[in-house]
Order: C-alpha cells, then structure tokens, then sequence
C-alpha cells in the first residue's frame, strides 16, 4: 500500500509518500508562502541526487495540494507512474477534542468534529482541515485517515487531565488536559518495546519529545497515564520560546504592569518565553550551548532550566508509575544534544538511572545510552510522526476495507 | 525569655505567649474584626478551664494590640505580671523578596523593606506592617524580630526559581519562584531531623505542608532546593480553593469567555477552584470526604486529583534531590487526614515509600508512620509556627545583645 503523508499548516505544508510493504519511504518535500507571493514546493526523491525546487503561485490548499499530485508522478521527479498508484492519504491533525482515542477513516461527520475542535485548536485545526478538503477535491475516491496528536494521550484518568478549576470549565468549555505530541509519543514508545524486546503492556516508559516545543509522556502498559502539555501546548516542560509551567497569577501581575491585553499576554508566554526569554539569546539549543561555552551566565542559566524542568517531570512520572524501565529521549534536542542529554540524566543514580557518557555521545540514530548497570535503561530513537501517520492510515483503510466486504 | 508572638491579618490577629526556657507556651488568643462592628478578643491562659472573651470596640490595630497587652498581663486570665516581663516580640511577615533569608531585628529600614515588599504581597504585608507599628508604640523599647515565610526559601538555586519568561519580568518587577509556609517547612524540618536522630546536614527530606493552603518542599542538607509555591501562594499543590499549576493559557480562555477583568481571574484561581471548584462542594477535606463515602464522584475526583499531584511532587523531589530519606506531613490535612496520607503514599515501594497502615492510624501527633521496611521514613509532625517564630525572636534578640556588649 502507498501512503501519502499530509501534514498542513496556516501557510506551509509538509508531506511523504511512503511503501507501506518494507516501510520505505519514496519521496518528501514541502510548500511554502501558500496564500503569498512567491509559493515554493521543494521535493525530494529518496535516491535522488538532488532536490527539485518549483516556484508557482499556489494562492490556496487546492493548488498546493495539485502541486505535490503533480511532484509524486512526475517523469522525472516523481515516484508514482499514476495517481491510481497511490491507496491513502494520511492526514495529520492536531486537536480531536475528548471525541476519538485514536486515527479515523475521514467522513462527513469527522470533518464536522474537526471543525468544532477548531475552537480548541484556532492556529492548527484549521489549515489542518483545508488541507484535508483540498485532497478530498482533487482525490475524491481516495480513503483519506486523519491521525491526531491528542488522540493517544485519551486514555489518561481523570486525575491526570482534570485542572483544580470551577468543574464547569470543563463541561462548558471543554478545558481539561488533552496532551500534544501523541504521534511521536506512541512512536518512539513501539520502538523503545521492539528495542527492548519487552511487549509494551508489560513496560514502564517515560518519553521525552525534545524540541522546540517539548512534552514528556508516562506510558505504563502500553497507555498514557499522563503528559505535560495540557489544555494547550503551552504547559510543562521549558521550550525555546514557549514558558512552560508557570504560577498562574505572573501574567495578570505582570499584565497590569504593562496594560497587557489577554492577545499580548499569550503571545508572551508563547513566543516571547522560554529559553529564549531567559537568556535574551535565541531559542535554539545550539546557540544557547555556543553561548554558555562563552560564558554566557543567562545562556548557561536557560540550559539549566531547562534540564531541571525534564528532571522534575521524569522524577513525577516515576511516582505516577511506580517506577519505570526505560527513559526515551527523541525529537531535536532529544535526539542531537548528548550535552544536554547528560545534564538531565546526571546525578539520578539513586532512582537507578545511569547514563553511560561514551554510548550518549551519538546523534540522531537508534541507541542504547545507559550504563549496562543501569536498572533504568535510556533510550535516544528518533521520532517517525509520517511512519506512524501511515502505519495508522494502512490500519485503518484495510479496517475499512475489510468491513465492507 | 518570655516573647509574644504575632500573626497578623487585615482584620484579624493570632498571638502567643510563651516562656522560652523550657518553650512553654503560657497563653494564646485571637482577636476578630478588627475594625469592624463587634470587635472581639478570645484569650485562652494554658491550663484554664475556659477561654476569656472581650466585645469591645478596636478601630485599628492599635487597640487590638492593646486588648492583647491588656490581656496577657490581667490579674485573672493573664500570665504575666507586667509587661516588663515580656522580653521581645516576634512578628510573622510573609513576604521579605530577596532581601532577607532568615529573620532580622525589625528597626526602620527593616520596615522601609517590608514596605518595599507590599508590592509582591499587597494582601499580607500590609496588616502585617500595622501590627509591629501598633505594638512599637505600646512598647516602645522592646525589641522586635520580623519572620518571613520566605525567607527559608531563600538558598533555593536559581534554576528553581528563574521562570522560563522575559528575563526583565525578574530584573523589573521581581518575578521569580519565591516560596511561603517557611517557617513550617523549617520548623517539621527540625523536628524530623531530632526524630531521626541525625543531623539536617545528612538528611534529604521532602515536607508536605497540606492544609487549606498547600506547599512542599524539597530540602537538602538543611537547605531548600525547591517549593511548590511560586512568585505567590497559588502555584503548586492544588489547595482547598486554589487551583495550583494549570496551563497558563487556560485564564485568558476563560477570560475572553466569559469576559473576565485580571482581578476576576484572580478571584477565581484563589478562591473558586481547588478541590472546592473540582467538587462543587466544600474546600473542607472532612466535607469531600463524606460526600466521597456517599458515592460522590465529584468530590472523590477532587480527592484524586489533590493527591495526585502532591504524589507527583514527590517524585519530582526525589528525582531533584536524588533520593529522599525522610517524607513529612504536616498541617490540617496533612496531621489530621490518615485517609489522604494513604491515598498519597499508595503504590511508591519502588521509590522506598511503605506507609504502615496500622501506624497511619494517628492524628495531630508526631510519629514514624512508616513500615519497619520502608527505606523512606514517612514522618507525622504537628507543625508549630509561632514556637518556630519565637525560637527566632530568642536567636536574633540574643544575638543583638551580644553585639552590644
């Protein structure tokens, strides 16, 4: 089966064609400036010696998603003979609200959940859902799955995901933690319990998704019983430019402070913040690293932050649990920043963790990290959202098949 | 040395007596709506059969504090001669900045701080300002000592305290993690370490002040490296109405629908949330908890929900510490509810945690509620501020002394 991957931004839009037989992927590129002057679509061939680039007014979805059709058969570039080839689309989408626990084969009544979800989701679900309406247009009788990154956090208990608010929040207005990410989370879950030769019902993991937006998940037997982004993909961990955890009366101080409207206070927390906001530098780790190694005490400081935040989480997902097997640690941060990898891991042993600081110093490839005296095992796997997009796409269109038959 | 300790609020004012050879407490009282119509002294002398009551008018905090002299030294329900007798005062103050890490001899520019201070703490500092000016006109040469709920707090290090915000919101307006109930953590602390029989240098201890506010701190070597409350009382624990952590986007949500001013966020964060705002109930944990028994789920959530993150918090500690020997509770929930201490301890044995549930069975004394086996020490300690207060006025008054000779 042959899987196109979509995942559509406000102005952008990413994708994959991957061979679902060995899991191989074909082709991937990107559209940028949808809606602007000067749209571009970069595609890649695997194999290929070098990208191919087109730039082409694609004023909406519609042509954007034309212009990916034509990159994937083209002559030259592509890796279809013909549309007929290609048996699925996979669809990214942020935010299902508490209606699906996991991906669905896209109808009338999805797209209609889609949309209510909107309002939970105003930046996402949207481009999310153009996206999906442009493909239904130009392949309107090809099975379309929209996989959610909310949708493998559903099976927290309500002591996770219930704030200590008025309870009518949450019926009235749907606020309750929801957890973003859940596409890597479940990812690198299935691959920490291949590596380890363990089934996942019968582990304790916690995953640690290091990026520029950044969550960390506890996953026992197979389920989440808790996550640190929440209602929005604002809360937990420190992040390049998003606060994270704080006390939640700072922002209406500081907003009389500075006759903040509630527009203004969110776009500090969320752009302005971070390790970005603590050290005035950047938010890209590599920058703060380069700083610190310079000297640089608010950049050394961020760093800190943001390892103390990571350990504080891995040491409150051991209590939920009871303990844990392994630690997983993905996405660019995760995956790339053995300095920082040590930081957090440093200094655990008492909780059975043990980083082996020889094995850490690898980047971006499957590894075993820990000490082999290390009760907990630490895990670097870098993080697949398009695989599982399509694995969840082949699982669902066959569903779908086979309960016609 | 006998001191007068004072708690005061904007209407209303807590004191103590006690001897502190021997740190005897002689009497104690309250005195209510002060102020207000129908201002009212209750003044208990230790070993009286019953309490002493006075209706009397006190406009400002100045006849109260007189009502307390006035008090403490009357022939029948008084336990001095004279006030001559009283050596000095301690004063509790919540909020010192970062000017202050332990108590300090109140003098002008001690109060020109505290004055300072009102900024971070406008409902507290305040009325807590107006009892020592009332009680340095009565007693105009007795020596006064300011206690800070913060000040404990102090040798935190800056990666638990620095907020992942704009670094001038900390510069500016000094926003950063600073902490309360520290003269409780301080004092539980201190007692643990007597119970255990060794030194706070040796011990790693988390103390959980649970009451209608809730704190925990994480206190290393005598030292705190982390608390739960922040830049105010709200952050942290969920508490009897106040929310604790929740994602820092959910108020300006909730504000935009329902249309709500700072000061309403406020209002409802601190005072309809909790486990009030879960249940729909009670803040009153011997309310939910009936209710629970009754099968309501509301209030049982409210119960999971609070334990839970007290429970998460553990475990942060722990992995922020790197192990823990000993756990204590205090305060109303924390030496009073046997049923909480359970519910939070559950479940942690591959953390060292074993509450004997036999031991649990205590209220409002000190004990080792912990299993024969449970290489944490789980600790019930009544906590004690005033006593703690007045050990610091005896401390810093002696000091003074010495430095005068």
């Amino acid at each position: 089966m042959k899987v196109l991957v979509i995942n559509c931004g406000s102005s952008s839009l990413k994708y994959q064609v991957l061979d679902m037989e060995g899991e191989q992927l074909l082709a991937k590129g990107l559209v940028e400036r949808i809606g602007m002057d000067g749209s571009v679509i970069t595609h890649t061939k695997v194999g290929a010696d070098e990208k191919w680039k087109n730039v082409t007014p694609m004023p909406t979805h519609k042509e954007a998603i034309a212009q990916v059709l034509g990159a994937i058969v083209d002559p030259e570039h592509g890796v279809l003979k013909s549309m007929d080839e290609l048996d699925a689309v996979g669809h990214r989408v942020v935010h299902a609200g508490e209606h699906y626990s996991h991906s669905v084969v896209i109808d009338d009544a999805v797209l209609k959940v889609l949309d209510e979800c909107s309002a939970l989701a105003p930046l996402h679900n949207p481009p999310n859902i153009l996206g999906i309406r442009a493909c239904q247009e130009l392949m309107p009788n090809t099975p379309m799955v929209a996989v959610f990154d909310t949708a493998f956090h559903q099976t927290m208990p309500a002591e996770s995901y219930i704030y200590a608010l008025p309870y009518d929040y949450y019926t009235k207005y749907g606020v309750r933690r929801y957890g973003f990410h859940g596409t890597s989370h479940k990812y690198v879950a299935h691959r920490a319990a291949e590596m380890l030769g363990l089934p996942e019902s019968q582990l304790k993991l916690i995953t640690c998704h290091l990026g520029n937006g950044a969550s960390i998940t506890a996953i026992k037997n197979g389920k989440v019983v808790d996550t640190s982004m929440g209602f929005t993909p604002l809360e937990g961990l420190v992040m390049g430019t998003r606060c994270g955890d704080i006390d939640p009366s700072i922002m209406t101080y500081v907003a009389e402070k500075e006759g903040l409207s509630n527009e203004e206070v969110n776009d500090v927390m969320n752009k302005q913040s971070g390790v970005l906001g603590i050290s005035g530098i950047s938010s890209d780790f590599r920058d703060l690293e380069a700083a610190a190694e310079d000297g640089n005490e608010r950049a050394q400081l961020a760093m800190k932050v943001f390892a103390h935040k990571v350990r504080a989480f891995i040491g409150s997902y051991i209590a939920e649990m009871n303990g844990v097997d392994a630690i997983i640690f993905t996405a660019g941060v995760g995956e790339n920043d053995m300095g920082m990898r040590d930081i957090i891991c440093d200094n655990l042993d008492n909780l059975g963790i043990h980083l082996d600081l020889i094995r850490n110093r690898t980047r971006g490839k499957e590894a075993v990290i820990s000490a082999d005296d290390s009760k907990v095992k630490i895990l670097l796997i870098p993080t697949n959202e398009e695989l599982m997009i399509a694995r969840d796409t082949v699982w669902k269109v066959n569903e779908l098949k086979n309960s016609q038959h």
